[in-house]
Protein backbone atom coordinates (compact mmCIF):
# COMPACT_ATOMS: atom_id res chain seq x y z
CA UNK A 1 0.00 0.00 0.00
CA UNK A 2 1.34 3.57 -1.15
CA UNK A 3 1.61 6.04 1.31
CA UNK A 4 -0.81 8.39 0.58
CA UNK A 5 -3.30 5.50 1.13
CA UNK A 6 -1.53 3.96 4.19
CA UNK A 7 -2.50 7.77 5.68
CA UNK A 8 -6.06 7.50 4.19
CA UNK A 9 -6.46 4.70 6.15
CA UNK A 10 -5.34 6.43 9.43
CA UNK A 11 -7.33 9.01 9.08
CA UNK A 12 -10.54 6.91 8.43
CA UNK A 13 -9.78 4.30 10.98
CA UNK A 14 -9.52 7.18 13.80
CA UNK A 15 -11.82 9.51 12.09
CA UNK A 16 -9.71 12.04 12.62
CA UNK A 17 -7.01 14.28 10.25
CA UNK A 18 -5.29 15.40 13.38
CA UNK A 19 -1.54 15.15 13.52
CA UNK A 20 -0.44 15.97 17.14
CA UNK A 21 2.81 17.46 16.69
CA UNK A 22 5.52 16.27 19.40
CA UNK A 23 7.64 19.74 20.15
CA UNK A 24 8.42 18.44 23.38
CA UNK A 25 10.51 22.09 24.61
CA UNK A 26 12.03 20.77 27.97
CA UNK A 27 11.00 24.12 29.94
CA UNK A 28 7.50 24.26 29.13
CA UNK A 29 7.38 20.76 30.52
CA UNK A 30 4.59 20.17 33.16
CA UNK A 31 6.60 21.15 36.24
CA UNK A 32 7.14 17.63 38.17
CA UNK A 33 8.51 16.03 34.73
CA UNK A 34 10.94 19.35 34.33
CA UNK A 35 14.82 18.48 35.25
CA UNK A 36 14.29 14.69 34.96
CA UNK A 37 16.20 13.14 32.60
CA UNK A 38 13.61 10.73 31.34
CA UNK A 39 10.88 13.69 32.01
CA UNK A 40 11.48 14.87 28.19
CA UNK A 41 10.20 10.80 26.61
CA UNK A 42 7.98 10.40 30.03
CA UNK A 43 5.91 13.52 28.74
CA UNK A 44 5.39 12.23 24.84
CA UNK A 45 4.76 8.95 25.92
CA UNK A 46 1.31 10.54 28.53
CA UNK A 47 0.67 12.65 25.17
CA UNK A 48 0.62 9.78 22.93
CA UNK A 49 -1.30 7.31 25.23
CA UNK A 50 -3.68 10.16 25.91
CA UNK A 51 -4.16 11.24 22.13
CA UNK A 52 -3.66 7.69 20.03
CA UNK A 53 -6.96 7.22 19.05
CA UNK A 54 -7.78 10.57 18.61
CA UNK A 55 -5.09 11.24 15.82
CA UNK A 56 -4.23 9.73 12.60
CA UNK A 57 -0.41 10.92 12.58
CA UNK A 58 2.23 12.11 15.18
CA UNK A 59 4.86 14.39 13.99
CA UNK A 60 7.90 14.12 16.08
CA UNK A 61 10.09 17.69 15.72
CA UNK A 62 13.80 16.64 15.45
CA UNK A 63 15.02 19.99 16.51
CA UNK A 64 13.55 19.37 20.11
CA UNK A 65 15.43 16.14 20.22
CA UNK A 66 18.57 17.04 19.14
CA UNK A 67 18.35 19.67 21.68
CA UNK A 68 18.96 17.20 24.44
CA UNK A 69 22.40 16.42 23.46
CA UNK A 70 23.94 12.77 23.48
CA UNK A 71 20.77 11.22 24.67
CA UNK A 72 18.76 12.95 21.74
CA UNK A 73 18.57 10.04 19.81
CA UNK A 74 17.69 7.65 22.18
CA UNK A 75 14.90 9.46 23.12
CA UNK A 76 13.46 9.97 19.76
CA UNK A 77 13.64 6.05 19.73
CA UNK A 78 11.82 5.04 23.01
CA UNK A 79 9.02 8.45 21.81
CA UNK A 80 8.79 6.35 18.40
CA UNK A 81 8.10 3.23 19.29
CA UNK A 82 5.37 4.43 21.54
CA UNK A 83 3.14 4.99 18.92
CA UNK A 84 0.94 2.51 17.70
CA UNK A 85 1.76 0.91 14.19
CA UNK A 86 -1.70 2.40 12.69
CA UNK A 87 -0.61 5.59 13.17
CA UNK A 88 1.25 7.25 10.60
CA UNK A 89 4.27 8.91 12.15
CA UNK A 90 6.57 11.99 10.50
CA UNK A 91 10.14 12.90 11.33
CA UNK A 92 9.92 16.57 10.91
CA UNK A 93 13.60 17.41 10.37
CA UNK A 94 13.45 19.48 7.05
CA UNK A 95 16.21 17.69 5.61
CA UNK A 96 17.77 18.40 2.26
CA UNK A 97 21.53 17.93 0.70
CA UNK A 98 23.57 16.53 -1.84
CA UNK A 99 22.49 12.58 -3.03
CA UNK A 100 24.91 10.81 -0.86
CA UNK A 101 24.51 13.01 2.04
CA UNK A 102 20.86 12.90 1.69
CA UNK A 103 20.94 9.24 1.26
CA UNK A 104 22.83 8.95 5.04
CA UNK A 105 19.85 11.26 6.28
CA UNK A 106 17.66 9.19 4.85
CA UNK A 107 19.38 5.87 6.38
CA UNK A 108 18.82 6.96 9.56
CA UNK A 109 15.29 8.46 9.25
CA UNK A 110 13.50 5.96 7.10
CA UNK A 111 15.28 2.72 7.39
CA UNK A 112 16.74 2.67 11.10
CA UNK A 113 14.31 4.83 13.09
CA UNK A 114 11.42 3.35 10.65
CA UNK A 115 8.98 6.49 10.46
CA UNK A 116 6.84 6.70 7.87
CA UNK A 117 7.19 9.80 6.57
CA UNK A 118 9.52 13.58 6.46
CA UNK A 119 10.04 16.58 5.80
CA UNK A 120 12.13 18.31 3.35
CA UNK A 121 13.62 21.29 1.69
CA UNK A 122 12.89 21.16 -1.49
CA UNK A 123 15.83 24.10 -2.70
CA UNK A 124 18.17 21.59 -3.81
CA UNK A 125 16.06 19.59 -6.12
CA UNK A 126 15.19 16.08 -6.50
CA UNK A 127 18.27 13.96 -5.85
CA UNK A 128 18.19 15.90 -2.67
CA UNK A 129 14.82 14.37 -2.13
CA UNK A 130 14.64 10.96 -3.98
CA UNK A 131 16.61 9.28 -0.97
CA UNK A 132 13.89 9.26 1.15
CA UNK A 133 11.31 8.35 -1.22
CA UNK A 134 13.04 5.26 -2.45
CA UNK A 135 9.89 3.02 -0.21
CA UNK A 136 6.83 3.92 -1.93
CA UNK A 137 5.05 3.12 1.51
CA UNK A 138 6.98 5.76 3.42
CA UNK A 139 6.18 9.58 2.37
CA UNK A 140 7.78 12.74 1.92
CA UNK A 141 6.22 15.93 2.39
CA UNK A 142 8.53 19.12 0.87
CA UNK A 143 8.38 22.24 1.49
CA UNK A 144 5.83 24.42 -0.28
CA UNK A 145 4.60 27.15 1.41
CA UNK A 146 5.48 27.75 4.83
CA UNK A 147 3.80 28.89 7.74
CA UNK A 148 6.39 31.50 9.20
CA UNK A 149 6.63 35.07 8.68
CA UNK A 150 10.16 34.34 6.67
CA UNK A 151 8.10 32.51 3.93
CA UNK A 152 7.61 36.10 2.64
CA UNK A 153 11.31 36.24 1.56
CA UNK A 154 11.48 33.64 -0.97
CA UNK A 155 8.50 31.98 -1.28
CA UNK A 156 6.13 34.39 -3.48
CA UNK A 157 8.54 35.54 -5.44
CA UNK A 158 7.09 35.90 -9.22
CA UNK A 159 8.37 33.59 -12.08
CA UNK A 160 6.88 33.67 -15.42
CA UNK A 161 4.45 35.53 -13.38
CA UNK A 162 3.56 32.34 -10.74
CA UNK A 163 4.97 32.41 -7.26
CA UNK A 164 7.87 29.74 -6.01
CA UNK A 165 5.98 27.80 -4.17
CA UNK A 166 3.64 26.91 -7.17
CA UNK A 167 6.60 25.77 -9.00
CA UNK A 168 7.36 23.49 -6.26
CA UNK A 169 4.23 22.05 -6.36
CA UNK A 170 4.40 20.99 -9.65
CA UNK A 171 7.62 19.91 -8.96
CA UNK A 172 6.50 17.52 -6.81
CA UNK A 173 3.59 16.63 -8.41
CA UNK A 174 6.19 15.16 -11.73
CA UNK A 175 8.11 13.28 -8.43
CA UNK A 176 4.91 12.06 -7.60
CA UNK A 177 5.01 8.72 -9.89
CA UNK A 178 4.71 6.24 -6.89
CA UNK A 179 1.72 8.32 -4.45
CA UNK A 180 4.47 8.88 -1.92
CA UNK A 181 5.04 12.68 -1.90
CA UNK A 182 2.85 15.27 -0.03
CA UNK A 183 3.40 18.95 0.88
CA UNK A 184 3.76 21.30 3.31
CA UNK A 185 1.53 24.18 3.20
CA UNK A 186 0.77 26.53 5.74
CA UNK A 187 -2.41 27.25 8.12
CA UNK A 188 -1.79 30.97 7.86
CA UNK A 189 -1.79 30.90 4.31
CA UNK A 190 -5.45 29.91 3.63
CA UNK A 191 -6.05 31.67 -0.17
CA UNK A 192 -2.71 29.70 -1.07
CA UNK A 193 -3.72 26.75 0.55
CA UNK A 194 -6.91 26.30 -1.66
CA UNK A 195 -4.93 27.01 -4.61
CA UNK A 196 -2.69 24.56 -4.05
CA UNK A 197 -5.52 21.90 -2.94
CA UNK A 198 -6.75 22.43 -6.72
CA UNK A 199 -3.31 22.20 -8.44
CA UNK A 200 -2.49 19.47 -6.16
CA UNK A 201 -5.81 17.50 -5.56
CA UNK A 202 -4.53 13.88 -4.35
CA UNK A 203 -1.68 14.78 -2.26
CA UNK A 204 -1.73 14.72 1.52
CA UNK A 205 -1.13 18.16 2.42
CA UNK A 206 0.83 18.65 6.23
CA UNK A 207 -0.70 21.80 7.18
CA UNK A 208 0.82 23.30 10.03
CA UNK A 209 0.04 27.01 11.77
CA UNK A 210 -3.25 26.07 13.78
CA UNK A 211 -3.26 27.41 16.97
CA UNK A 212 -0.27 29.58 18.46
CA UNK A 213 0.77 30.56 14.91
CA UNK A 214 -2.89 32.17 13.97
CA UNK A 215 -4.17 29.69 11.48
CA UNK A 216 -7.60 29.15 10.73
CA UNK A 217 -9.08 25.68 11.17
CA UNK A 218 -12.20 25.98 9.15
CA UNK A 219 -10.47 27.25 6.41
CA UNK A 220 -7.58 24.45 6.93
CA UNK A 221 -10.23 21.81 6.69
CA UNK A 222 -12.86 23.33 4.11
CA UNK A 223 -9.36 24.58 1.28
CA UNK A 224 -7.09 21.74 2.71
CA UNK A 225 -9.11 17.96 2.16
CA UNK A 226 -9.03 16.65 -0.66
CA UNK A 227 -12.55 16.19 -2.79
CA UNK A 228 -13.41 13.34 -0.14
CA UNK A 229 -12.62 15.18 2.76
CA UNK A 230 -9.36 13.72 3.57
CA UNK A 231 -5.74 13.97 3.04
CA UNK A 232 -5.45 17.64 5.15
CA UNK A 233 -3.09 16.27 7.82
CA UNK A 234 -4.03 18.99 10.44
CA UNK A 235 -1.10 19.92 12.90
CA UNK A 236 -2.01 20.87 16.30
CA UNK A 237 1.09 21.25 18.64
CA UNK A 238 0.98 23.69 21.83
CA UNK A 239 -2.78 23.38 22.25
CA UNK A 240 -2.66 20.07 22.57
CA UNK A 241 0.73 19.22 24.37
CA UNK A 242 0.47 21.93 26.55
CA UNK A 243 -3.54 22.25 27.50
CA UNK A 244 -2.21 22.07 31.41
CA UNK A 245 0.76 22.33 32.78
CA UNK A 246 -0.09 20.05 36.00
CA UNK A 247 0.03 16.39 36.56
CA UNK A 248 -3.35 16.29 34.26
CA UNK A 249 -1.49 17.02 31.19
CA UNK A 250 -2.45 14.19 29.59
CA UNK A 251 -5.64 14.35 30.41
CA UNK A 252 -5.81 17.93 29.47
CA UNK A 253 -4.11 17.08 25.51
CA UNK A 254 -7.00 14.39 25.08
CA UNK A 255 -9.77 16.91 26.18
CA UNK A 256 -7.99 19.54 23.79
CA UNK A 257 -7.54 16.47 21.25
CA UNK A 258 -11.17 15.62 21.42
CA UNK A 259 -12.71 18.67 21.41
CA UNK A 260 -10.53 19.82 18.02
CA UNK A 261 -12.17 16.40 16.40
CA UNK A 262 -15.11 17.27 16.72
CA UNK A 263 -14.95 20.89 15.72
CA UNK A 264 -13.02 19.08 12.65
CA UNK A 265 -15.66 16.45 12.23
CA UNK A 266 -18.71 19.13 11.89
CA UNK A 267 -16.64 21.68 9.30
CA UNK A 268 -15.83 17.61 7.18
CA UNK A 269 -20.01 17.12 7.64
CA UNK A 270 -20.36 20.72 6.54
CA UNK A 271 -18.13 20.69 3.19
CA UNK A 272 -17.94 17.11 2.41
CA UNK A 273 -21.05 15.46 4.01
CA UNK B 1 36.21 39.87 16.26
CA UNK B 2 33.03 38.95 13.10
CA UNK B 3 33.44 35.30 11.73
CA UNK B 4 34.11 37.18 8.34
CA UNK B 5 37.64 38.53 10.08
CA UNK B 6 37.89 35.16 12.49
CA UNK B 7 37.81 33.08 8.72
CA UNK B 8 40.42 35.40 7.38
CA UNK B 9 43.03 34.79 10.15
CA UNK B 10 42.68 31.01 9.94
CA UNK B 11 43.52 31.14 6.11
CA UNK B 12 46.31 33.48 6.98
CA UNK B 13 47.92 31.68 10.19
CA UNK B 14 47.63 28.46 8.25
CA UNK B 15 48.08 29.90 4.36
CA UNK B 16 45.36 28.19 3.30
CA UNK B 17 41.90 28.16 2.17
CA UNK B 18 41.24 23.78 2.10
CA UNK B 19 38.42 23.17 4.02
CA UNK B 20 38.60 19.57 5.01
CA UNK B 21 35.26 17.94 4.68
CA UNK B 22 34.68 15.54 7.16
CA UNK B 23 32.19 12.91 5.97
CA UNK B 24 33.21 9.77 7.43
CA UNK B 25 31.10 7.26 5.38
CA UNK B 26 32.16 4.18 7.72
CA UNK B 27 31.75 1.57 4.86
CA UNK B 28 34.62 3.75 3.09
CA UNK B 29 36.60 3.84 6.36
CA UNK B 30 40.71 1.99 6.15
CA UNK B 31 39.97 -1.63 7.13
CA UNK B 32 41.63 -1.22 9.99
CA UNK B 33 38.90 0.58 11.30
CA UNK B 34 36.04 -0.65 10.01
CA UNK B 35 33.50 -2.72 12.43
CA UNK B 36 35.12 -0.39 14.98
CA UNK B 37 32.60 0.87 17.56
CA UNK B 38 35.53 4.18 17.79
CA UNK B 39 36.04 3.50 14.59
CA UNK B 40 35.08 6.61 12.81
CA UNK B 41 36.16 9.07 15.74
CA UNK B 42 39.83 7.57 15.33
CA UNK B 43 39.48 7.74 11.64
CA UNK B 44 38.68 11.63 11.56
CA UNK B 45 40.82 12.15 14.69
CA UNK B 46 43.13 10.75 12.14
CA UNK B 47 42.47 13.13 9.64
CA UNK B 48 41.94 16.30 11.87
CA UNK B 49 45.86 15.22 13.00
CA UNK B 50 47.51 14.91 9.89
CA UNK B 51 45.85 18.22 8.49
CA UNK B 52 45.26 20.47 10.84
CA UNK B 53 48.16 22.86 10.20
CA UNK B 54 47.45 22.68 6.50
CA UNK B 55 43.51 23.74 6.68
CA UNK B 56 41.58 26.83 7.42
CA UNK B 57 38.52 25.23 8.14
CA UNK B 58 37.01 21.24 9.04
CA UNK B 59 33.73 20.95 7.95
CA UNK B 60 31.67 18.23 9.61
CA UNK B 61 28.65 16.48 7.64
CA UNK B 62 25.95 16.09 10.03
CA UNK B 63 24.33 13.30 8.15
CA UNK B 64 27.44 10.76 8.27
CA UNK B 65 26.86 11.21 12.47
CA UNK B 66 23.68 11.16 12.40
CA UNK B 67 23.55 8.01 10.89
CA UNK B 68 25.63 6.76 13.93
CA UNK B 69 22.42 6.81 15.35
CA UNK B 70 22.56 6.67 19.63
CA UNK B 71 26.33 7.51 18.94
CA UNK B 72 26.15 10.21 16.97
CA UNK B 73 26.19 13.19 19.08
CA UNK B 74 29.17 12.16 20.84
CA UNK B 75 31.24 10.88 18.34
CA UNK B 76 30.32 14.37 16.38
CA UNK B 77 31.34 16.16 20.06
CA UNK B 78 34.13 14.16 20.14
CA UNK B 79 35.45 14.70 16.65
CA UNK B 80 34.92 18.41 16.78
CA UNK B 81 36.86 18.13 20.45
CA UNK B 82 40.22 17.68 18.34
CA UNK B 83 40.22 20.20 16.37
CA UNK B 84 42.66 23.04 17.28
CA UNK B 85 40.94 26.22 18.38
CA UNK B 86 41.91 28.23 16.12
CA UNK B 87 40.46 26.39 12.96
CA UNK B 88 37.42 27.47 11.91
CA UNK B 89 34.55 24.44 12.09
CA UNK B 90 31.46 24.11 9.88
CA UNK B 91 28.55 22.57 10.70
CA UNK B 92 27.06 20.96 7.81
CA UNK B 93 23.51 20.11 8.49
CA UNK B 94 21.71 22.64 6.00
CA UNK B 95 18.57 23.26 8.77
CA UNK B 96 16.11 25.54 8.51
CA UNK B 97 12.57 25.85 10.20
CA UNK B 98 10.44 28.38 11.82
CA UNK B 99 11.87 30.43 14.20
CA UNK B 100 11.14 28.73 17.48
CA UNK B 101 12.14 25.54 15.62
CA UNK B 102 15.44 26.74 14.71
CA UNK B 103 16.58 28.77 17.90
CA UNK B 104 16.32 24.78 19.04
CA UNK B 105 18.71 23.38 15.83
CA UNK B 106 21.04 26.55 16.79
CA UNK B 107 21.06 25.93 20.53
CA UNK B 108 22.57 22.05 19.49
CA UNK B 109 24.79 23.36 17.06
CA UNK B 110 25.87 26.87 17.82
CA UNK B 111 25.37 27.26 21.83
CA UNK B 112 25.82 23.54 23.33
CA UNK B 113 28.18 22.02 20.76
CA UNK B 114 29.82 25.63 19.80
CA UNK B 115 30.79 25.25 15.98
CA UNK B 116 31.90 28.38 14.67
CA UNK B 117 29.31 28.54 11.65
CA UNK B 118 26.72 26.13 10.37
CA UNK B 119 24.98 25.53 6.81
CA UNK B 120 21.42 26.64 6.44
CA UNK B 121 18.65 26.33 3.54
CA UNK B 122 17.16 29.34 2.74
CA UNK B 123 14.23 28.52 1.83
CA UNK B 124 12.01 29.57 5.00
CA UNK B 125 13.63 33.03 4.90
CA UNK B 126 14.82 35.16 7.58
CA UNK B 127 13.15 33.83 10.67
CA UNK B 128 14.51 30.54 9.92
CA UNK B 129 18.59 31.41 9.72
CA UNK B 130 18.44 34.11 12.45
CA UNK B 131 18.38 31.61 15.06
CA UNK B 132 22.37 30.43 13.94
CA UNK B 133 23.20 34.25 13.75
CA UNK B 134 22.86 35.81 17.13
CA UNK B 135 26.73 35.76 17.62
CA UNK B 136 28.71 38.04 15.24
CA UNK B 137 31.77 35.65 16.00
CA UNK B 138 30.33 32.80 14.70
CA UNK B 139 29.18 32.57 10.85
CA UNK B 140 26.24 31.19 8.71
CA UNK B 141 26.48 30.14 5.43
CA UNK B 142 23.53 29.68 3.74
CA UNK B 143 22.86 27.67 0.25
CA UNK B 144 22.72 29.61 -2.56
CA UNK B 145 23.55 27.53 -5.61
CA UNK B 146 24.82 24.31 -4.71
CA UNK B 147 26.56 21.76 -6.51
CA UNK B 148 24.32 18.36 -7.23
CA UNK B 149 22.38 18.01 -10.22
CA UNK B 150 19.14 19.15 -8.50
CA UNK B 151 20.26 22.31 -8.22
CA UNK B 152 18.93 22.59 -12.10
CA UNK B 153 15.36 22.11 -10.33
CA UNK B 154 14.69 25.86 -8.77
CA UNK B 155 18.03 27.70 -8.87
CA UNK B 156 18.39 28.79 -12.14
CA UNK B 157 14.41 29.77 -11.85
CA UNK B 158 14.23 33.39 -13.53
CA UNK B 159 12.39 36.35 -11.49
CA UNK B 160 12.36 39.63 -13.19
CA UNK B 161 15.00 38.11 -15.34
CA UNK B 162 17.30 37.02 -12.51
CA UNK B 163 17.79 33.66 -11.47
CA UNK B 164 16.27 32.42 -8.03
CA UNK B 165 20.16 32.06 -6.66
CA UNK B 166 20.64 35.78 -6.93
CA UNK B 167 17.68 36.41 -5.13
CA UNK B 168 19.44 34.24 -2.19
CA UNK B 169 22.28 36.28 -2.39
CA UNK B 170 20.91 39.63 -2.66
CA UNK B 171 18.75 38.99 0.92
CA UNK B 172 21.75 37.11 2.43
CA UNK B 173 23.79 40.56 2.11
CA UNK B 174 20.56 42.24 3.37
CA UNK B 175 20.86 39.98 6.33
CA UNK B 176 24.82 40.27 6.88
CA UNK B 177 24.91 43.74 8.88
CA UNK B 178 27.08 41.92 11.62
CA UNK B 179 29.64 40.58 9.60
CA UNK B 180 29.16 37.11 9.76
CA UNK B 181 27.41 35.88 6.78
CA UNK B 182 28.57 33.83 3.74
CA UNK B 183 27.50 31.52 0.80
CA UNK B 184 27.68 28.10 -0.86
CA UNK B 185 28.17 28.37 -4.16
CA UNK B 186 29.18 24.89 -6.04
CA UNK B 187 32.40 24.25 -7.46
CA UNK B 188 30.81 23.03 -10.21
CA UNK B 189 29.14 26.13 -11.06
CA UNK B 190 32.34 28.49 -12.69
CA UNK B 191 30.54 31.04 -14.69
CA UNK B 192 28.09 31.97 -11.69
CA UNK B 193 30.75 31.92 -9.00
CA UNK B 194 32.62 34.53 -10.71
CA UNK B 195 29.07 35.95 -10.84
CA UNK B 196 28.16 35.34 -7.24
CA UNK B 197 31.63 36.97 -5.99
CA UNK B 198 31.00 40.01 -8.17
CA UNK B 199 27.80 40.61 -6.34
CA UNK B 200 28.78 39.57 -2.90
CA UNK B 201 32.29 40.91 -2.83
CA UNK B 202 33.46 40.70 1.07
CA UNK B 203 31.26 38.08 1.80
CA UNK B 204 33.09 33.85 3.01
CA UNK B 205 31.95 31.40 -0.33
CA UNK B 206 31.72 27.82 1.13
CA UNK B 207 32.72 26.03 -1.98
CA UNK B 208 32.26 22.26 -2.33
CA UNK B 209 31.53 20.17 -5.69
CA UNK B 210 36.10 19.98 -6.10
CA UNK B 211 37.05 16.67 -6.48
CA UNK B 212 34.21 13.43 -7.17
CA UNK B 213 32.11 15.93 -7.91
CA UNK B 214 33.94 17.41 -11.30
CA UNK B 215 34.66 21.23 -10.12
CA UNK B 216 37.58 22.82 -11.22
CA UNK B 217 40.23 23.79 -8.42
CA UNK B 218 41.79 26.98 -10.65
CA UNK B 219 38.59 28.17 -11.53
CA UNK B 220 37.72 28.44 -7.73
CA UNK B 221 40.48 29.93 -6.32
CA UNK B 222 40.47 32.81 -9.52
CA UNK B 223 36.71 33.20 -9.27
CA UNK B 224 35.95 32.57 -5.57
CA UNK B 225 38.83 34.81 -3.97
CA UNK B 226 37.49 38.02 -2.71
CA UNK B 227 39.94 40.71 -3.93
CA UNK B 228 42.38 40.29 -1.69
CA UNK B 229 42.88 36.43 -2.73
CA UNK B 230 40.85 35.21 0.64
CA UNK B 231 37.31 34.00 1.90
CA UNK B 232 37.07 31.57 -0.57
CA UNK B 233 36.58 28.45 1.68
CA UNK B 234 37.79 25.33 -0.91
CA UNK B 235 35.74 21.95 0.47
CA UNK B 236 37.58 18.71 -0.39
CA UNK B 237 36.22 15.64 1.01
CA UNK B 238 36.89 12.25 -1.15
CA UNK B 239 40.16 13.39 -2.17
CA UNK B 240 41.76 13.61 1.27
CA UNK B 241 40.01 11.71 3.40
CA UNK B 242 40.27 8.47 1.08
CA UNK B 243 43.91 9.17 0.05
CA UNK B 244 44.49 5.48 0.92
CA UNK B 245 42.25 2.80 2.52
CA UNK B 246 45.33 1.80 4.01
CA UNK B 247 46.64 2.33 7.82
CA UNK B 248 48.68 5.20 6.21
CA UNK B 249 45.78 7.00 5.28
CA UNK B 250 46.45 9.84 7.98
CA UNK B 251 49.83 10.24 5.68
CA UNK B 252 47.92 10.16 2.77
CA UNK B 253 45.90 12.86 3.20
CA UNK B 254 48.18 14.86 4.64
CA UNK B 255 50.44 14.34 1.14
CA UNK B 256 47.19 14.85 -0.03
CA UNK B 257 46.35 17.82 1.74
CA UNK B 258 50.21 19.65 1.14
CA UNK B 259 49.42 18.96 -2.87
CA UNK B 260 46.32 21.02 -2.86
CA UNK B 261 47.59 23.54 -0.71
CA UNK B 262 50.70 24.19 -2.50
CA UNK B 263 48.22 23.96 -6.23
CA UNK B 264 45.91 26.47 -4.96
CA UNK B 265 48.89 28.38 -3.58
CA UNK B 266 50.07 28.70 -7.56
CA UNK B 267 46.80 29.88 -8.38
CA UNK B 268 46.69 32.73 -6.00
CA UNK B 269 50.01 33.79 -6.77
CA UNK B 270 49.00 34.23 -10.58
CA UNK B 271 46.05 35.70 -9.94
CA UNK B 272 46.50 37.67 -6.97
CA UNK B 273 50.24 37.81 -6.20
Amino acid sequence: MNFTDRLRQSQENHNSLICVGLDPDPLKLPRHLQGNDDGVAQFCRGIIGATKDVACAFKLNLAFFESLGDRGTAVLREVLAAVPKDIITIADGKRGDIGNSSAMYARSIMTDLRFDSATVHPYMGFDSVEPFAKDPSQGVFVLALTSNPGAKDLQYLKIGGKPLYEHVVRKVKSWNTAGNFGLVVGATRPVQLKQIRTLAPKMPLLIPGIGAQGGDLRKAVKDGCDATGALAVINVGRSILFASSGEDYADAARTAALALREEIGRYREQYFG
